[in-house]
């Protein structure tokens, strides 16, 4: 039996403690693009979540901007359950990723106990690889996202979609959205709002050519043309990992 | 006299030479929103300019999601004329840096030669306190933005304001609006639309409380009261600039 002292000793801790903590996975790899990763941690961040950055090593790994990131855990380090798993994408380095046993080993790991599984833009592509989207609703950036349903998901062009735990959004900006939806989940409209109030979040692009169906079909086409040996290699490694997942 | 021979292999010089680049200078400094720099950094990078961070060493600066960013040139290796100087914000370290003699001599220095002289979110602090915004109309963060007056300059509360050749934008996200508006100055709007259209810029928030009047007086005043000693340190800041500006 605990005396009056013992008991008000740990009703003092259990007041003065923090709230629980989000926990939250971010995987990175090299050739990322920075947007990916630091719209939704920046998101994270404010709403005071405990965010792990996690590849195989601690080595940096390259941003398409030359900030290089060094994550926080190895993946033997990290924890076996977190309330968000993510993916960010880049497409160059989401194919390294969609070929990478360690990766897909991890993905495939903590996927099946995470709260949310998700990604940001190209990132999709890595989840689709380690068998995550199979059966599942998603989408990717606009001229990838035709490569998931060789991989078992469901194309989606909304700029975030959720179907069931998975939560996945479109190309690089969709993470300021995509993250703002993730904290409503997780602590509420008002903790979602507050966040968006104190980043400002109130585009206003100063040109409508955000999504192909806007931007027209030459300049388009003109992307879709620069990027043509890197999307061919995307769906070159779609079809290698829907042969190892036997579809 | 050049012969018919020199005179072709210019010729074919010029002809192979890659178009000029455009040449940017992003001040960096430890506290700073790494989206604030992120966000434009993104947008130039896909412009092909130089892009330069520059600060008093290459000491790596601190940012607010724990990110470490390396200068690649310190102030007094940095070239005198920029088509685009940036100062990026994150309020703490604007308080800094508007007291930090060598931020503020190289504003100073190499803002009347610069072709735009830009800030995001509480960027425009550090750029009103080097003089460099006396007369100007400009903006900020929404929450410190009535500060700028104090150091000469004409409050707007657009999100991307341009008078002149200043060009100022509001809290943290504004950096992508800000960014494509100085592509489409810089290289016409079809790069800034394809700019777009590569970062799937169509923003869908799935809030509406991106700014004071929308986000309503409960949410804003929770937010000023968290901040309240940052803010009050800033007014304090100002104040000792418009001294030493003699204002």
């Amino acid at each position: 039996m605990l005396d009056d002292g013992t008991f008000l000793k740990m009703a003092l801790v259990q007041d003065v403690q923090a709230p629980p903590r989000f926990r939250i996975g971010m995987v990175v790899h090299s050739d990322m693009i920075l947007l990916d990763l630091a719209c939704p941690l920046t998101v994270f961040n404010l709403l005071q979540a405990e965010v792990s950055l996690l590849a195989a090593s601690r080595e940096p790994v390259t941003t398409d901007i030359g900030l290089p990131v060094r994550p926080t855990l190895t993946f033997g380090e990290a924890p076996s359950v977190f309330d968000v798993l993510f993916v960010p994408g880049g497409l160059k380095g989401s194919i390294a990723a969609m070929q990478d046993a360690a990766v897909l080993d991890f993905l495939a790991s903590r996927g099946p106990q995470a709260g949310l599984v998700t990604s940001v833009c190209t990132g999709s592509l890595v989840l689709a690889a380690a068998g995550l989207l199979r059966g599942y609703q998603a989408t990717s950036h606009w001229y990838v996202r035709d490569l998931l349903p060789l991989m078992g998901a469901v194309t989606r062009t909304d700029r975030v979609v959720q179907d069931r735990n998975r939560l996945t959004a479109g190309g690089a900006t969709a993470g300021l959205d995509f993250g703002l939806a993730i904290v409503a989940q997780l602590a509420g409209a008002d903790a979602a709002r507050r966040i968006q109030l104190v980043l400002e979040y109130d585009p206003h692009p100063p040109f409508d050519a955000g999504v192909p169906a806007r931007a027209g079909a030459a300049l388009t086409q003109e992307v879709l043309n620069r990027r043509a040996p890197v999307i061919a290699a995307a769906r070159q490694a779609a079809q290698n990992a829907a042969r190892r997942l036997g579809l």
